[in-house]
């Protein structure tokens, strides 16, 4: 099974997420009404997710919640796992990376970076 | 394999996660410096994720990762997956998840909530 990666639960308890380190980005479009950016935002951060030490990824939009503390202002959000810190910085600096920033930075008008990694 | 979730990837492509609601949540405490509150927010944390409808989740501190896109601010990240908007709807209203407001609520000053879904 090379290539699988299997998460195994049990019915008391839910399935913890170890050894992960989450980057999770919230884009906002400078043309914020513009689908076509939109679209190549998304189709930008689906050619970015090739980047070999990128573990699972997930490419979203606001759900349709709307209670006082939740920020549905962004237009795209990308969360990414990886291994580790060491993972992540390389991902900064692969020409994958490079190249996405090159091809769509001129989308957005405001990013909002969490890194975050295990509690001990 | 009852009670066992398998995610196949092969390798070109990274795994993306498909059918999958994500609540993020991003705690400030009240007391900031305070490692007792931490561990009590941490420790209701883990109660809470015996909710049955939570697939997966993640409890976090900020990276050491530090560019200026990148918020550092908050103490705790409280990341969870669901199958939908449904699951997540019914979570909110959970008893697990109405104790752990009551119980810990007291602790932090600030919250943001992102809930993203898939874009299609």
């Amino acid at each position: 099974m090379s290539g699988t990666l299997i998460l195994a639960a049990n019915n008391t308890k839910q399935m913890e997420l170890k050894n992960t380190f989450v980057h999770h980005v919230y884009f906002w479009l400078k043309n914020k009404d513009s689908k076509d950016d939109l679209n190549k935002l998304i189709a930008g951060l689906r050619k970015l997710s090739a980047v070999k030490t990128i573990k699972q990824f997930h490419i979203g939009k606001p759900a349709d919640t709307n209670r006082d503390v939740i920020d549905t202002s962004y237009a795209v959000s990308w969360l990414v796992f990886f291994d580790n810190g060491t993972d992540q910085a390389s991902y900064q600096t692969d020409p994958v990376h490079l190249k996405f920033v090159e091809e769509c930075s001129s989308l957005w008008t405001k990013v909002i970076v969490y890194d975050t990694v295990n509690v001990s």
